[in-house]
């Protein structure tokens, strides 16, 4: 691809972390929900080992919260995912994609419970805060909808928890998945929870006050010295490895949210009402015409996506790569697809054109296996 | 500033032009509504001069539209600004700033009415698409609300009519400001505007086939040949000579939508609903407390802002800078500031902290004039 510049400006905001993040030497970055997203060293096959050996600590304040709170905060909740949040313990947080009233992802994001009637949507790149304050205007909700100062900070990798329980208490330890306790670190108050966007496990720091970011940085990047930490971020040879799908590349507010493997996330029978009901009904009656892929393709690596690369099977095309990157550990290129059902399971062989080339692959299950 | 690489990938939509920005030596960029918005020779001086004398031509497809279709469109719209949208022809384009419920900006787009229930609100950088469509589903109105398949490709400059009446005819220099046709350029259905985002007058092509984008570009640069064309895009000189404002970096979901010197585009007493009614006759009472103002520093040319800088008078904060430029028609940097109302009246002095250093500025008029 070209080599280009990101022209900065203070519409593209700046993350409560970014001075460190620039004086760690790094100069990449992608935008998203309208804030720098450092990119440090996310295809690079050693900063991949490291994350899965070591810890990292990331600048992810871009995944920003829209707050919802007052007394109609669940039902507002409840209204715009096909998940059930009721059963959303306080201090717990749940993966929730979000659909429209025709089923189209809107975002995917975690929402944490804060209390009974207070929660925060940790959000991918889309202005849920707006859609949000929409529905809560329109049918007139007895709620707050606002982002709010909060910067996520993510401690990824084995050794995170060694970091974290030096920084703090032993305690930490026993933070199970997607449960979240609040703490202090370097006298600010943060949220901390057990998540973050790696199958390698770790921590998100919820910093409130992002005055405080760079003290909270510094107090990380300290305990995590004995344990060979180095910045990182969201890693995109770990994600594909991992299966995690990304909002506005995998799928988009064209695709329907079944058709994006969220099955196993969603309460379609929850009693709560959903918007998203009928058109989920509806589909599951006449069936999915295509559906969010793994597909591998045992090339050299391939070059970085511009844009989607069509996929063919038969002679026509069938759907199209939307992520790609090398794997050291299968030794494959790994992408996800939009397939058409026809060639949506396991063991289907595909053609992905790549620039003008022909790539054959092989459609996977969520776990790579063919 | 500290060099940046923009790390491009599918989420960050290319546009219907982008082969050509690159294949032209354009490789700067930022990112607007999550696609690429190339940055051409935007604080360089030369470029500025050439946009005042002749021709250009603008990669603006990131500025997308919003299609408002159904019975109640224009309900909608009415309710989403304090303009009144009910007077708008057919054929003609609005400046309509949208407001929320507490008057707060939440875009400040053009709107472009095709047909009675028929209308493009063409925005600048935030997710007015789940904006209205949040609103249309909570309040149930009969609208269909999505994005368009259309790119607008700007082009601005005095020797725009030249450039356009050789395109297609004579007729297109009879073309008002503000106010559009449909017509036919190298085979692809266009909406012609006279628009943009400068004050050197000038046109807005907004296809409507992403897939005929570079035999549009190409059309458009094989007839400006004879009339000097370059590549340009919003220039960051211009727009603050001329005045223009722009979402995200000088107001924001912060600034109420009479704090912002929008009042000679909105019509408050017009009969239409509008969600921002109340909001704005509380604030008309009370007084607003705050101003977007032009702000002049008779300096040596200032760096680019990375984030806003801090405004003081009398020892105390008064306000943010958000937009500077060096302005050779001044010759002085020319700034954008949420001011105080005790300093903005033009001839108020102001101290700018930039970088540590104190630089003192002059509250001025629109017209930049104290």
């Amino acid at each position: 691809m070209h080599p280009t510049e990101l022209v900065l400006s203070p519409r593209l905001r700046k993350t409560a972390f970014e001075d460190r993040v620039f004086e760690l030497g790094i100069q990449s970055f992608t935008i998203y929900n309208h804030m720098t997203l450092p990119v440090a060293f996310s295809s690079n096959p050693e900063s991949y080992q490291h994350l899965c050996e070591h810890v990292q600590v990331w600048d992810v304040a871009a995944e920003r919260q829209v707050e919802v709170v007052g007394p109609d905060a669940l039902a507002l909740l409840e209204l715009i995912t096909p998940r059930d949040i009721s059963t959303c313990d306080v201090g717990q947080c749940v993966y929730a994609p979000l659909a429209d009233q025709d089923g189209l992802v809107i975002n995917d994001p975690l929402i944490l419970r804060l209390r009974e009637d207070r929660f925060w949507i940790s959000i991918a790149d889309s202005d849920v805060l707006l859609w949000v304050k929409g529905i809560a205007y329109g049918r007139d909700f007895n709620v707050k909808v606002f982002e709010p100062d909060v910067s996520p900070l993510a401690v990824q990798g084995p050794k995170a928890n060694d970091l974290m329980a030096d920084l703090l208490d032993d305690s930490v330890r026993d933070i199970k998945f997607f449960r979240f306790i609040e703490a202090e670190i370097a006298g600010t108050p943060v949220v901390l929870a057990r998540s973050g966007w790696s199958g390698q496990g770790g921590f998100e720091i919820y910093l409130q006050n992002s005055a405080d970011g760079l003290v909270l940085w510094d107090a990380v990047w300290k305990a995590g010295e004995p344990y060979n930490v180095k910045i990182g971020s969201p890693n995109l040879i770990e994600r594909l490895e991992t299966g995690l799908k990304s909002y506005g590349s995998d799928m988009t507010l064209d695709d329907h949210v079944l058709e994006c493997g969220f099955e196993k996330y969603l309460n379609l029978d929850k009693t709560a009402e959903y918007m998203s009901r009928e058109s989920i009904e509806r589909l599951q009656k006449s069936g999915i015409k295509r559906r969010l892929c793994h597909v591998m393709a045992k090339a050299d690596p391939l070059p970085g996506l511009r844009e989607r690369w069509q996929v063919n099977a038969g002679g026509k095309m069938v759907g199209q790569a939307s992520s790609c990157a090398w794997s050291p550990k299968f030794e494959a290129n790994l992408m996800f697809a939009m397939l058409s059902t026809e060639v949506s399971e396991p063991g289907s062989v595909v053609t992905v054109m790549v620039n003008g080339a022909e790539v054959d692959g092989i459609v996977c299950d969520d776990r790579w296996k063919y």
